[in-house]
């Protein structure tokens, strides 16, 4: 059932995996980098086993400066890649060994130079002002200074696939050019975006037929083709790639680097990244979004989290033959899994599958048909279970009877106030049995959940010390019915972690300080369910 | 500048642009359409002037069936698409005149219908658990007796690519059985997803080569390839494209309709939609996104928020030259437009061109960079100006002292309680000066910033009338500084609109509550301040 195929030729023997996340991917709009964010996101590519890590732009970026800087100091150890500087090429009209920001690449302490030169005679003559025998001179000089001071040195031919379409033998010259003064790899960059797959294979073919040099490829997304431009490059002769995890980047982004590696990888059949290393993928991306802090996308290729979900109730049905029947790869290959999504469109055999996943048995026609009504009416109302499995759970359990009471919320109440001071405080009060015991407890915040949290989390720790590890770790509000003004329906979803397992429970209701109530407690419930912890008396 | 170039053949004379948003696109996790919702987007999608709108799947689907139910009693009135109702070929052993699914299909009222069938051979054994024999039976009946009754069909052939991998002869098999029995369009389906570009074109250039079919694709992006095998079926000798808007889909999503129908217009230099339709694609997109409640992705190709936003200070200085130098489309062609992002990686360049946007003056340079500086200082604050338009202008007017004051809030309190009765209650106060007068007012409100919008309205009407027609439209924050517990920073963004003008304000604070009151007192002023209204004194 799998579609992997040979390649159209073997692998490359020399094969650059280049990630620019740091660099270019950073120049996306509301992606905000710090010195440690950097240091952190360095860590886990290198985790993921790329071979080139694009650290930034020293000299011009005070961040970057310090990045390097930290990286020399040993603030990041990296065990696969080798760390990489961007720059441009030196001044018009200067010279490179005294070019303050050729001095900033040098002095990086990179083992590898990326230096970004014109290659469109356009760009050359209107936005650089310059000649273009002088933008030919600033490669020369560039490249071979640094290559002399012992760097290597790779070169993005900017803005390559227009410039190769408005003067061609200029286009070539500059990659002839940087071949000569030393690059090791000349790399086509479509800076604009606008190429098709078939374009990108016919002028890397021709630059591979007119020049010797190693070819690389750096795509954006402008045509909705970043990644299949960068495949194409490949099949043209292209041996280099580069990209960025999750496809950050200006305006579309770039080439998302984790389809392209996975493509290659098995559809290719050919062994890029270190072995095993693929297989975490996943987890790899969806930590780096973490302090990126740009909320992944569900239905990103290979890694998202609906990338194996299925709904369809036919396709259900079909899926107790064969998971494969349905999957174009096993998404263990790249650390993710198949889900049944439980919803509104699913049969029985979706709650069944389901159930059967979290330990329930379902077989019984009856009960399951009990429970997938009871989802459908809970459906209705405004909650959601796809995204929400622990609540899911907790609805089974409820049905099945299976569900211990931890503690009862009596009353609750919450109190924001700011004064003429410019001070704001918010304060919780919770009124709860638990333990044989009515508390009444009082939690501050940063607003009102955190406050609930606060209070909630106070009045459990005496009879359950377990929910001191519990922390939450996102809260999504959505309106229901919009156009209801304030009868409008919200939901709210709350993600838990205890730092071992994270769940996500779901509160519906009139108001957003109610929802989120009811999905806080959940949270608790399911979290002390799955301590293993018994329910005081 | 441009990329255009011609296309590899002249456009098919017959070429369909076909929408499957309210079927396939509608598999999407999370994302469900009500019968008013999937009539208000079939009615965007003939403004953006497809050929077909697959509607659903009539007698499968209450939904479905109620949506062409209401579509055939005139409540959605279509100008330029047909629409085509989705189904299965009729049951195993039955006959389609006696299948009720089939009559629902017949009786959809839909002018087409798509009817899906297997062209894999282990599916039609293992899945569908028949004779490869039995399901040509089904295709040759369930067509033939579709189109006596007087309606066009279109054959979707499932799993084709890997079926024809699998079984080359049985997958060209299904193709001519149904073009036999009468159906128009022999649909190639890509299922699972796991196809390349060049296996797509090599596949589909064979079937052209080995029937006289007319040929569509059907592709989704679980290799990140779906618009560039769309592109590439097309090149093959495809004349029927399949896709959802926004790339909505199970898994990783269907096909993105807009970029495919893009590149194809702006690429190729064939018209397929409606003169001057793809214009209005941009605002469309947006618009359906609204009705289905996923929040648009600001990268999404051609029409995304970020797609044609520039944030480099290096760019910036370029595009002063000529904007055409750094994008690879006039975005006016998709109704879209370039942004200049104002961000502390921006220069004065930046802030220059922002200013002149908003029709101030800021050639002077001392003034530049003044206003730069302070920009750079509330953005290392926690402040975002790329998404906040409006707090931009508000902080520049602040900062030239054209910054009128409409009220001055003394203070605010908020309170939300739950009592043992379940009722959850939340109110406001406000005290406030504006026209000369003190005043303390209440509100009520599912939540607190709900309730803070109310008392603030209630406060502002008597003086400004205006207010009135102001209504929050998107409300976001986000946690800055993850991992810092209750110290954390929190951002808000709020988006206003008066039916004529949107704009987004962003507040920053350590409460979440005093974050929004900032953003919410902003969005007021800056609606005063566009409805030309004179503070009162």
């Amino acid at each position: 059932m799998s579609t992997t195929a040979s390649a159209p030729f073997e692998r490359p023997a020399e094969f650059h995996v280049y990630d620019t996340t740091l660099r270019d991917g950073a120049q996306q709009e509301g992606l905000r980098l710090s010195v440690a964010d950097k240091l952190q996101i360095a860590g886990l590519l290198d985790e993921l086993g790329v071979n080139y890590i694009e650290g930034g732009w020293p000299g011009a970026n005070p961040n970057d400066t310090a990045f390097f800087a930290a990286a020399a100091a040993g603030e990041v150890t990296l065990k696969n890649a080798t760390l990489t500087a961007f720059g441009f090429t030196r001044r018009v009209g200067g010279t490179a060994a005294d070019d303050p920001l050729t001095a900033a690449l040098r002095d990086s302490g990179a083992g590898v130079a990326c230096v970004v030169a014109k290659s469109h005679d356009q760009h050359v003559v209107r936005a650089l002002r310059t000649t273009l025998e002088e933008n030919l001179a600033m490669i020369t000089d560039t490249v071979s200074h640094l290559v002399a001071e012992g760097q290597r040195v790779f070169l993005d031919c900017e803005h390559f696939f227009d410039g190769f379409r408005d003067n061609k033998a200029y286009a070539l010259e500059v990659v002839r050019t940087a071949m000569d003064a030393g690059a090791e790899v000349a790399v086509l960059c479509d800076t604009n975006g606008g190429m098709l797959p078939t374009w990108v294979g016919e002028i890397v073919a021709e630059v591979a037929q007119a020049t010797d040099a190693r070819l690389g490829i750096h795509a954006h997304n402008d045509t909705g083709c970043a990644v299949a431009n960068t495949i194409a490059a490949v099949d043209a002769g292209a041996m280099h790639v580069q990209g960025t995890i999750n496809g950050y980047g200006e305006r579309t982004g770039n080439a998302d680097l984790v389809p392209i590696v996975a493509n290659l990888e098995l559809k290719y059949g050919w062994q890029l990244l270190p072995a095993g290393s693929l297989a975490e993928a996943t987890r790899l991306s969806h930590a780096i979004a973490e302090v990126t802090n740009v909320p992944p996308s569900t239905r990103q290729p290979y890694v998202g989290l609906s990338s194996f979900a299925h709904k369809a109730g036919l396709h259900a049905s079909a899926i107790k033959v064969d998971p494969n029947l349905y999957q174009h790869i096993d998404p263990e290959l790249v650390g993710n899994d198949m889900r049944m999504l439980v919803s509104d469109m699913a049969g029985r055999a979706n709650i069944q599958i389901k159930g059967s996943e979290l330990g329930f048995d379902l077989s019984d026609r009856d009960l399951a048909a009990k429970i997938t009504d009871k989802v459908k009416e809970r459906e209705a109302d405004g909650y959601t279970y796809e995204g929400a499995d622990a609540s899911f759970e907790l609805l089974l359990r409820a049905e099945l009877d299976q569900l211990p009471e931890y503690f009862v919320a009596r009353s609750w109440r919450v109190f924001t106030q700011s004064g003429t001071d410019g001070v704001t405080d918010t304060e919780a009060t919770i009124r709860l049995e638990a333990g044989g015991h009515s508390t009444r407890v009082v939690g501050e915040g940063n607003g009102p959940v955190n406050a609930l949290d606060h209070a909630l989390r106070e009045a459990l720790l005496p009879v359950y010390p377990v929910v001191d590890h519990f922390e939450l770790s996102d809260y999504r509000v959505r309106i229901l019915d919009q156009g209801h003004g304030t009868d409008a329906t919200t939901r709210v979803l709350i993600q838990t972690t205890n730092g071992l397992r994270t769940w996500t429970t779901v509160g519906v209701g009139q108001n957003v300080i109610e929802a989120s109530w009811e999905a806080l407690s959940q949270a608790y419930t399911y979290g002390l369910l799955h301590s293993e912890v018994e329910p005081a008396s």
